[in-house]
């Protein structure tokens, strides 16, 4: 499975674009509000590669939000490893299969409309890997 | 700039990359024990994408490896960011006028024999960022 982003976690979701943007060269490709994880996202990539792998920056907007909780324990910092499954409820079923089920029973949306499941550190080498649907 | 890899601080490099091929279909493309750093490495990529963003594990092979003290701090887990730079020296300078100043005052040999720099997390929204030279 292609690398499809990796998530950041970020106090200011505009002064850590500005820095992606003009200290690495990385072009703001789209931004919004996930109202059912509480964050604001932005995506950036690589201009010469608008399909390759993505930044997405996230910002929580209350405190209850497991982005907020996160930096509140370990600061900001990389937060999550997503991987492209064209199928997502097939892929979760190999992941559940291999003994690193995910915390979903089912995929949900995400962020940019895509169907999403994560799974938790744990089953994971301590990384938190998100699957995103086509 | 590309992203060129992802770091993963890993307390097995043999389990991790069962891990990652087995559940998640990457393949291992390179594996080397980078004597400076004190860690054997493994690049994984996914078969589609060779000359895409790769997973970079990190096995510490000795206490006092900076990996080491990551995961006896922390745990295993996400260690850090990197960026393709073809030309390594010219990219150290805008970070350095840009309030990013990389660690090192030229770039250094790093794994697969390429040219490379840090950038502390303190000067990136905590995010410990990798230069890797063409």
């Amino acid at each position: 499975m292609k690398i499809d982003h990796i998530g950041v976690a970020v106090s200011s979701l505009d002064e850590s674009a500005r820095f992606y943007k003009e200290l690495l060269g990385l072009v703001e490709v789209h931004r919004e509000e996930v109202l059912s994880q509480k964050v604001r996202v932005a995506f950036l990539v690589d201009p010469s590669e608008l399909g390759g792998t993505a930044i997405e920056l996230l910002e929580p907007t209350a405190p209850e939000a497991s982005v907020a909780k996160f930096i509140g324990a370990r600061g900001p910092g990389l937060h999550h490893l997503a991987f492209a499954a064209p199928l997502v409820a097939p892929a979760m079923d190999v992941l559940r299969k291999g003994g690193a089920p995910p915390l979903e029973a089912a995929p949900r949306e995400g962020a940019r409309g895509h169907q999403i499941c994560f799974v938790h550190p744990k089953h994971c080498g301590g990384v938190l890997i998100e699957l995103v649907g086509g």
